[in-house]
């Protein structure tokens, strides 16, 4: 449904012709200082018509704080936000209405719903993404102000464009013939993760950082412009400075909530967690990250193949993960295909269209990440704290007792 | 946490060395024939000791139905279920107990938790799906009994072994070295998400169905088991007639939800649904999937790179997905890692370890799989049934409404 | 927190002195005709200003739809609405301002959050229940549409003022002196439960039916505001035409939720269903509702003392509950108490205040129950669906199972 | 459904014949100190057979926990754990069976999920609440060693024999005939709270702790015994040292979980706060809690008539509440009712039943009371510790800031 999230909860309203398009975010952490302008630097990185390689279309997208923050500073009462729809009327009826666009909703939301809005697949418009990146964006203020948290996505490819393979993700290796031979983690992705900021990605157009890569990238997705084409892509993002213990096992792992909040994203089709589908083909031997004391003196471990997540519980590395978008759908040439009672036909071209969305996501991908990681500092802090209310632990064997408790408060509340 | 779904939920309990393993169902419909029969089949095929290629502990794993079923029937209430744990003593303590293991959850529980079970990663154990294996069990039971759904996983790929590509999941075909070639879906792998039985799966010792690949997988099995390492794969899970109008947009659409069970189940990397992460390189002109009426009177698609779900809801062709197990973390040779508290070391190889576990995660996918449709199709049955009393539409333009409402009602009840 | 309901389900935002003050109603079935102005008559009746027995500000209210209708229809996307706050600059500082309160939640939500808003209790303000009753008012419409559920509160006693015991609820009739005796529950009253209509409510200025008794209680809270004073009073609230079957036990009994949802209406102290508290005294030989076939051929009983709930499941006779509002605790007199600091002091007056504010609940009243009846609709039409489409069940003795199961599916479906 | 809770979740499952009943406890925090005799207590205060004022089947009762548990402290998983159930077998069929009993489940059951347990109304037998009991002795034992939070309910009334008005609930105290006269808040009700133990409620066959009250209750209970009848009576809980700040506005006040905790148990028909229904008599000028430091120097209020909770959050006094229990359906007479079909008959008396539950209800009121505490003191611990990870609040007017944040810190960790 429309709500994500156990104790930071986001609910979501609004598809591309009503009046707005908004969210309630509730459970905000109160006294934390925030105002229009946090929320509107993600949505303006998310709007279209940022260049020549998406859409025209200026829709401003403006967010009205509505509740939950007096003087800059919120409450921790419900946050009620919302951004106008620059176009409110229904869309005039056409013969395009008559067909179901392929591999978009309108058709599976008329099966499920029985009705539908008459700009097509209602809540499956791009434009209900914005409740998502303004909530995100609260989360990762608050993120980054208790606890340091860095959140950036970048482009990592587009169709078959990729990022070279020293800086790629690890699936976008290609693999060794030798099916005896299996390669290590690349040094140099590992050294993007921990270095790559929203202003690299955002010199580039196509916001991948590698501007040699950007520059095909360009080319690709205007190849695809000139055919009338769409074309997609994948999304790479890190997340830096993660406290180690957070993720809900058995069925709210780390892992298993970022991929709920990544597949709810219009047009993705894939995600993967650290090595991903590489690490199917890793022996254990390789593939397992040892530990070793780090030189802050924390505990670490030498690689990290597990994407900063074992068990389902962050470790206190990095965590990156990728996101596959398919190529858009809305494409701008005649499709044949049918019309909703079967009849067939074609379904005539309408207008221009964004001929690849990967660059747009890049903030909604970062926003979905903040809400995840939000909900699961909360929760965890709820253990912490409680844990901590309790005697010491005396009667169990040393290696089940976490030793260093004194830690682990401070760590707390610092 | 250990809770999941909405209307049909699954809450689970247990480590390995507890006195038992188990869940409580509820949400179940009345009314459903249901055995301990009906759930031990499928929690043997999960268990270990099936063949050479897997540890050869046999923990049997009998389930004992609690409650919520009389003479066969359930009764709608919740189901208790429990298998006894063989060995319920903790864990003796070895010097092995002064590491965590690397890649295991040993030190991330210690973290969350502050204490931890004397095995090890606690409900990090595999023993944890036993109640999910069994869940699914019940579930599946009624997908069949109501709709005909039939949910079939396999393996289809590990280490670097995978399936022919004419009958390969999309990401498993190699990519044209040309960028301008991109190839259509496989009408071969078509056709074998269509026909392929859980018979024809369990015939091979891997439940890779093609016994040529097969072979090959046991190779490379043993090549791991040999070297005292281990090899990870992927599953390939299709879900056959699977009503259209399933998952709820906007966060729980029901690749969101796939994708969320999937990356549950313990050492899984990645998930990727149709086209996945091949469908960021195929174009829109050839990805979108076109309508046409199918043979059976009803609308189809002529290709399914949309893995059936479109806009996050399901459109009535097959639900495929594949999921990415890394390698396993327990190996059998000594690794060079760290102490709890940093001291360098090498943590010694303990006994025999299953080299690769995907075969035995078939039937865990499968029943992850039965319990997000079932619980998606509870909610939407609310949703149509509330639909239906009301009266019918008039006063929308005739594209905004589901032009058969009374087949609708049909299906509901047939 | 601000989320209430499983299927059906309404988040709220909005204090006093902010922008707005809204709700996202998620999961409304689609295709209900609604109108902006269906909510309005809701909201109307909730607003002060309304007689000179309240407050004299005229806040207006007026509802903006936002999103998941079009033309008149639900979409069955989640809808958005707000009200926007006529003042909404933070309050300015006074010399009160030093002083929690008494009864009031400035100083809780201090403890709680650690900062509040600048008007006192945020969230506890009146207008808080804005979204709740624009939420009610859609569930109302639908519950009435597919059901002909009516929902009537009415106010059943103000301060000691009562109804006369004939039409009483239960526990207002006074207890016999003689322990030995125990009268039967009133027919009058059992008919007003039967008859009552909103139209009768609104006639008295009360919202107390019974014209006589408004007069006393006209005069009791004029006595009140006379002496700067407040007075509470009780609501009471039957729900008609509630299918049986309604209510998930054992934790969501629909008595259970109801409480739930009376006892988050801002100054609620009690809650009571059917004879409630005067159950404790009928023993049981009385107090049981013994079987009938009513005459419409469906089975009833003969009396109500369960208020149509039996083991936490609807029985499909008239619901009907009480609901206890303290006396408000914003008084027009000075008040000895303490500073935020503990230092003792007086708490001068400010202003006129509403002495008496159980006629604005009767809507509120009437909106939470709209609330609870719609989400119970919904989870139990998701349960008989799923039964429905299960073979008829033949191996049971007769006794376990519910004869008629095709008249069931016909109820669902007319 | 059956599971209770939002961070402490409780999952119950079982009915009276089935194997075995038990529940699920996930969120417990980790490190407590529990063995199973920590569960027993309280379950062996449940139970029936303890005095001839109650039925005298002896259920024993032995509690097995399963998992969540090691060398006696808990890890922080599920707790899984059962009671067996003596009698397994369905129950044989018998001429009573064609009839509904009046005023229980079976009906009810019959009409929701079409099919019931052999035994009657299933999950509306009294062994269901075993789970509760259970789960609420586990967060008992926690609230105790983090907080010294004390729970103690005893029986305040048995029909209409009632505590002394001195030392009654507010609303058992009989009206002033003038309506001009209200009564204060009675200091030794007040002391009675502060001081009664759980040793104290047992030292009397009724668990009623006024030994001379006592005696008349067991004198009414033997009247309803001797006439084949049954009669009901209240209980009253406090909680004792709660911490200020617990309790989630607007739907999840703390008022309203406990009231929905309250009516989810069985035979429960009303529940009130503090001054409850009595509050809507009193004026607001007397109502009102004043504020003052108490001798600790902590800010309290001089009278309690909010219960502990304004504005739907505890204010750190004594949290009280009273729960109204109908008159047990099952009782030793024959009555004239209907069968399932309609036929009017009578049904015959069936064995000796208990006259009276409210004894036995005293820990189970006791159990969800510490539900619902946990889950909030968990919830509000998570905010607290998100809140005080952000730098001091500087911006706002002092009054609009908490003074204290040190001592809020110090509390938490303490």
């Amino acid at each position: 449904m429309s709500t994500f999230g156990t104790l930071f909860r986001v609910t979501t309203y609004g598809e591309s012709h009503c009046a707005s398009v908004g969210a309630i975010i509730d459970g905000c952490p109160p006294g934390l200082p925030l105002t229009a302008q946090d929320v509107q630097v993600q949505l303006s990185r998310r709007r279209p018509g940022q260049s020549n390689l998406t859409t025209p279309r200026d829709e401003k997208d403006l967010v009205h704080l509505q509740s939950g923050v007096e003087h800059g500073i919120t409450l921790g009462t419900p946050i009620g936000l919302l951004v106008r729809n620059e176009d409110q009327r229904p869309k005039d009826y056409s013969e395009t209405d008559l067909y179901p666009r392929p591999s978009h909703a309108d058709w599976t939301y008329l099966e499920k719903y029985g009705v539908k809005a008459s700009s097509g697949g209602g809540r499956s418009s791009a434009r209900e993404t914005i409740g998502r990146v303004a909530a995100g964006a609260i989360a990762e203020k608050y993120l980054k102000a208790a606890y340091g948290i860095e959140i950036v996505a970048f482009v990592s490819s587009v169709g078959k464009v990729q990022l070279p393979s020293a800086i790629s993700p690890p699936s976008q290796v290609p693999p060794e013939d030798d099916d005896a031979v299996e390669d290590a983690l690349s040094p140099e992705f590992v050294q993007l993760l921990k270095s790559v900021t929203r202003a690299q990605v955002d010199e580039q157009l196509t916001r991948c950082p590698h501007a040699e890569t950007s520059e095909r990238m360009i080319k690709r997705i205007l190849r695809a412009k000139e055919a009338n084409d769409s074309i997609g892509g994948t999304v790479t993002c890190v997340i830096r400075n993660v406290p180690a213990g957070i993720g809900e096992p058995v069925f709210d792992k780390l892992e298993a909530k970022l991929a709920h909040a990544m597949l709810s994203i219009p047009a993705t089709k894939a995600f993967e967690i650290g090595s991903g589908f590489r690490g199917t083909q890793v022996p254990g031997s390789k593939h397992n990250d040892a530990f070793a004391l780090r030189a802050d003196g924390r505990m670490g471990t030498r690689t990290n193949w597990s994407g900063g997540v074992q068990g389902g519980i962050s470790n206190g590395e990095d965590v990156y993960f990728r996101v596959g978008f398919k190529s858009p759908a809305t494409i701008s040439q005649a499709q044949d295909t049918a019309q909703y009672d079967g009849t067939p036909g074609t379904l005539a071209a309408r207008g221009r269209h964004d001929p690849c969305v990967v660059p747009r996501a890049v903030p909604i991908v970062e926003a979905m990440a903040a809400l995840v990681i939000m909900d699961h500092v909360l929760i965890q802090n709820a253990r912490k704290t409680a844990g901590s209310l309790l005697p010491a632990i005396t009667t169990l064997p040393p290696t089940m007792v976490k030793p260093s408790k004194p830690a682990q408060k401070e760590e707390l509340n610092q």
